[in-house]
């Protein structure tokens, strides 16, 4: 039985390379929970395979800035001129059935959504070691030396925002990183501050 | 990897029937924890089967009275005519071994350990309803009639105590409850404001 019965937005960030996606892909693919992700907007041109409402809700820069200008989204950035956000009706509207919504976002967009919703969790993802992040940035192996310099620069930059979030789970294993999120869920319904509302309830119920 | 190495001195409690002890018995007896209870002292009489330093700390009023003006009890209580406490020194040196502490107290104790320990983590055990609790205070048959009213009494009390704990955690299955503690403990250590520390040392060793 859980007490709190609003879903919980769990944020998932952290410093680019860290595997925030495979870390989320194994978040989703794990049992026993009611996890969702909100589909996100965009101005850039769906791509052959890519369905509206279903990978990305399409629109044109004018709508997409209406939208900014009325504070529709939860977070939003621009990169390389196209528009990316998170449209809050759509999460609201999952956190009201109960379920929980998992935004995998760029430490950017993970602040501005503190700001928007202070009752969101959320989570930096940390490499073991900065070597171990350095590596992986490398494997990559599409980029030149420069593209390289300027990750590991913005990577470095990202390291110290780790305050910031209110937990920080290390990518040693993707499974475990997955599972500590897991655990980190089930304990934030359990928290007093969340369920006390609830329980107040059950006491209602009193036909002793 | 964990990157809190300190244990957490959990705390269970909750209203008196709530099923408190077997909750703990279920969290001990699952695996892939470091999971330590602390010894109590108490001044009654050892029974046949006890030893002292395994079962409890035997000591003498005076010996105890001491301790209490010493400051050197993390908590304690006194329940008809005899005196129980925690040792607070044990306490410390298990958290340092980087052992989690369980304590399965009464909610007087609790709320001493809160003040003496901020950081502990307090867990309010609730009945899925309070006629639950009711029942189970029947069930136990041992007690007459003003005893039972007496206990029912304080448990109505103790409900209220909820909103000073960090947890609510439901035993409506006992094995349920001893899973979302294990969550609990999990994600404390994942907590920013436990983690930092050791994460920042991480971010030193940087030989990239």
């Amino acid at each position: 039985m859980k007490l709190n019965k609003k879903g919980l937005l769990v944020v998932i960030s952290g410093p680019s390379g860290v595997g925030k996606s495979t870390v989320r892909q194994a978040l989703f693919s794990m049992k026993g929970h009611k996890l969702s992700y909100s589909v996100s907007m965009t101005t850039r041109e769906p791509r052959e395979t890519e369905s509206n409402g279903i990978d990305y809700y399409f629109v044109n820069q004018d709508e997409f800035k209406r939208r900014i200008a009325e504070d529709m989204f939860l977070e939003y950035a621009e990169f390389v001129g196209q528009y990316y956000g998170t449209p809050l009706d759509k999460v609201e509207e999952l956190l009201d059935q109960g379920r929980e919504v998992v935004l995998e976002i760029e430490t950017e967009g993970a602040l501005q959504v503190r700001s928007k919703m202070p009752e969101a969790i959320l989570i930096f993802i940390v490499p073991p070691t900065k070597d171990a992040l350095y590596q992986r940035l490398r494997s990559r192996g599409t980029e030149d030396d420069y593209q390289l310099e300027k990750r590991i620069l913005k990577a470095n930059k990202e390291f110290k925002l780790a305050h910031k979030y209110d937990y920080i789970v290390v990518n040693d294993d993707v499974h475990n990183a997955a599972d500590r999120i897991l655990a980190i869920i089930r304990a934030e319904h359990a928290k007093t501050s969340r369920s006390i509302h609830s329980y107040l309830d059950i006491l209602e119920e009193d036909h002793a």
